[in-house]
């Protein structure tokens, strides 16, 4: 009894961030080497559940790198990055799109829904909600500078966010594999964090979350930095505190907070009920960056 | 954080409770001495603020016996009860009117608001929402048996949800003194479980929560008893297991039941959060009254 | 026959006005001594039934003086007042709010309801919808001025119309007593008047009926001034044309005024059908400020 | 000033009869001779105003007997008539459809809308609300018994009721011509009691009034019979108490009251505000057909 | 089989124009000679129920100058022009409203509802949906201009198009007869273009359509223009390339066009579905008038 | 010109189909080898969007059975065939759901999308919209009869029509590939024939049209059978004139017609337009199955 107490303690603790965040927009980029685990994939899935039933309006955005690895070998087809982006030809595309709309985003609907949600899973085609045009890559510096061509890499130029609202206002949770179509009726391969940052502000979004593999945004000392001022943060790349991987989720933050979204979290995915700890407790975990 | 991560646990615990719940009406009757503690009292609207943010539909009825016969006392009016019917002549109807519309019911609307949520007090006056008709005691037995005029106590002949509806679908929670008007004009005194009963079958609630000031029914051993058959009730107030006020309980009990009511219970509001409790655990505490 | 065409033409001759103020919202203060005759009392209600039939919007607010005072005389408790206001402590609050909420509150309910209406009586504190603080008397003058503490006495800080618009788009009226809460659950004596003034700009009404039970404002002969512009006021308080409990009702017709309110009148309630009057004849009675 | 208050207390005597017609329709049938006197047309039209703006929806359908053979007369063409129908070719049918359509139709929307109403006039051809098949006239008795074609002279054999209702809860009141549209494009001239009857019926109304221009149905003696039973109408039909016009009235009544329509009433549009006064007083003018 | 896959085709070919003119409102001017000959009328008719069913909002303005002048004949009264407007008196006017309301207006609603489509005829007195005055003719020239007084020829001052946006968005084609009402109740004869123009502005139309019976504007040599910007209209009224019955035709494309209208078309309604061809084909035929 | 005007008669022919089936719907099922012409496949895409564009629901139904077995090859997977049935483990599950969620659904979404329609494409999992469990093949005759495990392919218990609602009256065009889900999580490969079927029966729609690479159903003489009674199937299908992939289809079109729809039609996709041929002609093409 005394334990069952508690337990009814800690609903009514929620209280103070219902009242707050009811009503709200989060916009969750979940993804890459965060999709891995069993075990957190169902915490991340019963997080977004619960702040649906909560009165938030959770958006999912996802990615998926390694499964398109994956597949891509087992089709005989090597896969080939330059700066951190995948080259994508037509073969390629098609690739990526199957396992994106056909494979990781059916499998995350379905977890939703097998646990008590409502999902609906679409890509940036759907509905058309998601325009973009080639990705130019500049490579080499000064004279040597030259654009380089890397297939169906696409940036988003408009987000039509009909869709999202209608599935959101009729209790669903939408989940979005991060590809876009282009003027001209081809497909093209987006970076989720991107993707998710671009539709947080299109939403005009409370928070965006970035789920990750790693706990957050760390200092030269290795220690984790709570909170981060959009502001510091091309000092910190400037002098490798922030690196790699790391580049695509903070710029997608500063565009977010540019915007107009009041916070954004870069969050261990590992972490049980990761998502929860940041929303229903002041201190929050992983780094936060903000205005 | 290990702490943090064990309240996040607890929240999706509720999980299958909110999909079970969410949307219902639960009719909550709060009053008498249960209405006496203040840490007791904050606790009940908690879980009833929480109830609403989780989508259920709280309705709060409540009456105030102690109260009325202090204000009366204070303003030099003796109190007599008849059968458990307090005599309600004009005067004693003014001031029970002031008391439970004016007092009781704007402290509880008082206290929901400044927690978070937000009440409106009425009385079954109110939009001509409780239509009541003069009870008649019948006193003595076999030939003696003899009507007995008690004044202004009065026994529900209509309610119309219009009013509770309107409210409730405008996110406010309803909390409503038992107190109904006549067909001339006048003002009925109406016991409060009863009211309760009623409201819930005309708004054909899910659940009818009697809080009281006990932990439940005991059997003849002094056990609480966890759960009790509607049709048994008939022999336990034959033996003298129930008496007393407990009687008026397990009569609205019967009544909702029999009125479409899914479950109704018996609670001490004296235990913090018991309503969460009976509704977020499984095994609940308190009786329960069922089919 | 004859008599009854006489009666028709007047139904007939009320057209233009309904044509001018379907849609559009009254508010009437109705309180003290204009509270204690039955005969007018019943007049009024129908007025304001009849005007709701015809598609007007009235909102009904008031006060309670005199039977506060009596009130509190049978609860062994003296009436003190410092410059018109009531010292409301605690206990005095408490009565106050007693009084206005649950009896006189629920008393023009009944009479509204009884004769054909829908009302719904509620407080400042229902539904959060008059917030407050505490009103400080500045006592003395010159170098003597100091404040005064005079206990729950309030001045509205902001007024919540939500809960009024929802009563009155459903077909009900909206009776109010002058009561508001504070930013620490505690709740406030308003003055009726003032109180009225605040929710007529809140509600961006149309007119602000003050009903008292005088005829209207007196020039120095005693003479009746039916139209009195608002920049002229200060000049009358300042001779003593316009004195004490009037002081109050001029000051706010000007605040309304200056809110967009139309029009404002002061009229007798002890008139028979006085509203009425006021509404559907073009010369009016009583006074009216106006711009 | 006394006698305002004398109005006032008119007004307020409505409040019963506005309960109990608020929100219900009346079909008003106004035309032949009744048409003929401006003042009483005024009249009319204001009553009907009245009725609007207090909340009861009245659908007015008219014919028009005289003027069209006034017009026709001017164009050069005799008009006949056989048992009361006007024979009616296709010339005579256009004539009747311009009088009625053009002419009737727009001077009582003209009236309504310049006395503050909003009328909008249509044909049974509009919106296709009215269809209606040849009539076949049966002439002669027993073996001379033959069927006489009388041109296009309809019954009615449908009533789409959208258009009507479209206007109504828009606000405005639909001023119907009495005329129909048959299967093959024509158009049909229709006993303009007989289609407010029927059209009370579709609409499920709560009075037929058939405006005329006597005082209602006298008995042998010359005495105005204030209340009839249509069980009893065969009767005074067969003694040729009721003859001639009165009968398509009587027909028109004792159809409405099968159909569903609680009270039908025939009175005299002469009298000044006549329907105002049969709806407002509990005595009534003319006669009603009851069940 | 061939034939029907060359029409399956033809319904694809409109897909872009369906994409483009979805939702939007055509005012189509229907009326004079134009509306002559049964065939062409026909046509008119279908063309546009099919751009109701569409999608497209058409409304249908129509005047009726050669049936107005007939009738007036058969009732012994001589037609006058002044300048092209008919000189209009009362008798007149009351010809006018019938032949155009209860006439022509009721054919055109008669043949949409007979083809299919749902239309309502109504003239500018119902609903108080145009209101015009008096159109003052200024004769001779310099000194000797002076005012002439026509009648009731009006020029429109106002257009409230609730009536016919709620007839529209109800499923109807409204059909206006070219009439507007006054300010003390009279009638007014308008001129048919201009009322077309007059409401295309009001409706913030896209297109403005005359149907005439002329294949559109022709040059001096006799050869028609295809697309003429209004700015040299002045010039080709003063070298008398326009002349006549084309002027209003132009003024009224030339208004609509400063008021917001998008294109105007001059069309012959002979022109077998000239209407379709207008819309449904890029070249067009007749003559557009642009900005 | 003439053309053109050819033209906009084909437009007008098509108005009576239009009455006739504007606001129905119309179930598609779109797959297999119909799938691999590009001129087929932008035909039948065209002739979905005007359908919506006239007021017509298409629900777009696929399956993907070449491009399956053709992505499995690549992987390295054999395919593997019992009595039709494709024998689908948890890998090949995976590949299907690719493929069909991922690959053709996207496929078809990007074709509507392109020319000018607004598609969302879903699978039976999104919203939880097709409830499937698994389909036991009983294979053998007579005491050899046994159930075969041919693993995850399923059959339909329930349609939840939900989403395809939302979808379609916000202006999409569901496009849905025929995956359900299971009670524990598992995903189910579902025939598409059949999958129409069963969602035509869902939602009431008036017509199921299967789209196939061969005319309709041939007679044993190898002409084509225009029109075919549901009960004279099981007699054609026992002398083989109905055999192979015929079969599921016309077992799909006998449970649509027992749950209420109207017509099925099985048609050849790759004839041109052969959709609105099917619904603008009165003749239809291929063979349609009825009650």
């Amino acid at each position: 009894m005394k334990e069952a107490i508690e337990k009814a303690k800690v609903l009514i603790e929620s209280l103070p961030y219902l009242h707050e965040f009811s009503g709200k927009t989060f916009v969750i980029k979940y993804g890459g080497s965060a999709l891995e685990y069993e075990e957190a994939k169902k915490n991340v899935i019963l997080d977004i559940i619960f702040m649906k039933k909560m009165g938030i309006n959770p958006i999912l955005v996802h990615g998926g790198g390694k499964k398109i690895t994956e597949i891509m070998k087992k089709m005989g087809k090597e896969s080939e990055f330059v700066n951190g982006f995948r080259v994508t030809d037509k073969e390629t595309m098609d690739i990526v799109e199957m396992v994106l709309g056909g494979s990781i985003n059916k499998e995350l609907v379905s977890l939703i829904n097998f646990h008590g949600g409502k999902a609906v899973g679409i890509t940036g085609k759907d509905g058309h909600c998601i325009k973009a045009k080639k990705h130019i890559l500049k490579l080499g510096t000064g004279k040597n500078k030259k654009n380089t061509d890397i297939g169906f890499v696409g940036e988003i130029t408009n987000v039509d966010t009909t869709l999202f609202n209608i599935l959101s206002q009729n209790g669903f949770i939408p989940v979005i594999s991060s590809i876009g179509y282009g003027d001209n009726g081809e497909t093209y391969n987006l970076n989720a964090d991107t993707a998710a940052g671009t539709i947080a502000n299109a939403l005009k979004a409370t928070k965006l979350i970035l789920l990750t593999d790693v706990d957050g945004i760390y200092d030269k000392k290795r220690e984790l930095i709570p909170s981060l001022k959009k502001d510091t943060i091309s000092k910190l790349i400037g002098n490798k505190t922030i690196v790699e991987g790391m580049i695509p989720k903070v710029d997608a933050c500063i565009k977010a907070l540019n915007g107009g979204v009041e916070k954004t979290h870069i969050i261990n995915a590992g972490l049980t009920h990761a998502i929860l700890l940041e929303i229903f407790t002041s201190k929050g975990i992983g780094t936060e960056v903000i205005i």
